[in-house]
């Protein structure tokens, strides 16, 4: 008896911040593997910033999800059934999966998942895409040095955390921004950072940033833009280094806010870079291999935000712009033990 | 007997355009020459943007001018009377000699000038600091490379012109922005770049780059700052990067422009650089030397807007911010030709 394919298709496009009713589900039956392809059993599906720009105006590189089609997404499968020599069953893979329990996909489009660098969780987590972007990040785009004072926003989220975490290891004095108490209790307690800043609980976060950052900042890792960076900005050395990783306070904002310390770049001889992490396709590997090894020694960590079922999915997207997210947010669709669910 | 010094003082700092009152006129005698000490004759002065700093909150790496004392300022000056054996009569040398007619420097405070690399008009123009700045800025910071698509801001003053110019030689495609019909018809016909936008004729700035750059922008040199980056920002091509060199727009601006289209340097992986240039001092004779000799080669000219007598300089500062310089503005304190005064 073939398989049930749980899927959930964009219905419209969001104006703001992506809403359930964006989405529609439907269900029709698994379609089984021609020559060369796998039938998939979705494990987790990685929920990210970037897919808001997926649903609407595309993101440069990536073509907008049509209407009425399967939402795009990328995670972790188990491998069902193949007709390809490359897997066998109970082969774990990533791939772009789709919002849908159960793909059948090209092998070509799979890469496996090498166990012996960690499990499924460590795969969507602290090996995942999030902690990629945050290697060449902080690493390449950042050219990181030791004893540097890096300020991080967002620092609780799914790239923040590692970059965060990629300083301290590289022996840099390491600040963290993020919304609320009890994230900045996490980046102070279970990440060991050297301060963490509540930007909600402050009126003036220039001010805020200097009792923290003192000594000003060498490099400052951003995951939100707007008024974050703008005070980020004030506090730049001489020299001094941004990387514009996100800016998820303006992504669904309008009118934009407009940045007035610019000048700051100018007279601190500083510099801003942006960066997509695509552009380093072809170097996964060698941060992967960096990150399992920090991975294993206890070193890195990625506090997961975990919602189970795919039913969840249309809700989560917006959880990411409103900082409902305890950490880096994934949907568990299925049970990550094979058999189990 | 000795000669009048005729200076003139800083009275008052400005809150926004310095104007003509915030100075005062004296006449000094002459001071003799003590050992070590030379006396000179002004024959040109500087006049550049970051003076108003100097007269304000100074720019961080130059004191603020104090009240009563002579106006800083650079320029080139001819030797009176000396008393050591480094300089003789006669001979030109470029220094900080404030706004007076006479001062009386020690020796180790002045520069030569190498007359085989051109005249004193060639030192204060293509040789002289602003043509430095700009060679850094388009060389070292914004890493110009054949072919490149470069746009420069405030291109018909006395950084821009020869950063429109070095692009030129460096094999480019270069336009100018520039404010006003005659300055864009010297842009195209003097300098003959490849294309001019009078940004006061212009109601949409975005759209008006995108006419003359339908291919975008590699590097964007930016004088100005404020609403002409915010649209440049829109036309950055993947990759491109903007040189931050000066923002005369808002310097004596109250409340700052924001800029809203920094996402384009996410989403383009794009780069922004600020420098000052005396960070490249012990390289100034690298920067002189190839600029010698593109001038002597009759590629590379410097307009200047030259006011004659001292008692210009007070109303000169305020015609940089106003956009009413046609070219490097430079006070003529005396006649360049020896005697002839």
């Amino acid at each position: 008896m073939p398989e049930i394919n749980h899927r959930i298709l964009l219905r419209s496009r969001p104006s703001g911040i992506p809403e359930p009713d964006n989405f529609v589900a439907d269900s029709v039956p698994a379609r089984a593997p021609a020559t060369d392809e796998v039938l998939l059993e979705t494990i987790f599906l990685s929920i990210d910033p970037a897919m808001r720009s997926w649903m609407r105006e595309g993101s440069g590189y990536q073509p907008t999800v049509p209407l009425g089609s399967v939402m795009r997404g990328g995670g972790i499968a188990r491998v069902l059934e193949t007709r390809t020599d490359g897997y066998r069953r109970g082969d774990l893979v990533q791939a772009r999966l789709g919002w849908q329990t159960h793909p059948t996909l090209p092998a070509r489009y799979l890469q496996r998942i090498d166990l012996s660098r960690g499990d499924a969780l460590a795969w969507i987590g602290p090996l995942g895409l999030s902690a990629v972007t945050a290697y060449f990040g902080m690493r390449d785009v950042g050219a990181v040095k030791p004893g540097y004072r890096v300020l991080v926003s967002g620092a609780a989220g799914g790239v923040g955390q590692i970059a965060a975490q990629i300083a301290r290891i590289e022996a840099c004095h390491v600040v963290g921004i993020a919304g609320g108490a009890e994230k900045c209790a996490f980046l102070s307690d279970e990440l060991c950072l050297d301060g963490a800043i509540n930007y909600k609980a402050e009126q003036d976060l220039v001010a805020a940033i200097g009792r923290v950052c003192p000594d000003g900042i060498d490099l400052y890792f951003d995951n939100v833009g707007g008024p974050t960076l703008d005070a980020a900005l004030m506090h730049l050395r001489t020299g001094g280094r941004v990387v514009l990783c996100g800016r998820i306070s303006q992504v669904a904002t309008d009118p934009l806010y407009g940045i007035r310390n610019l000048g700051q770049i100018l007279t601190r001889s500083g510099q801003m870079h942006g960066f997509q992490v695509f552009r380093y396709h072809d170097r996964y590997e060698e941060a992967r291999a960096w990150l399992a090894v920090r991975h294993r020694e206890g070193r890195l960590h990625q506090r997961l935000h975990i919602l189970k079922g795919l039913d969840q999915a249309p809700g989560a997207i917006g959880m990411l712009f409103r900082g409902e997210n305890n950490g880096k947010l994934i949907v568990q669709v299925s049970n990550p033990e094979p058999g189990a669910h």
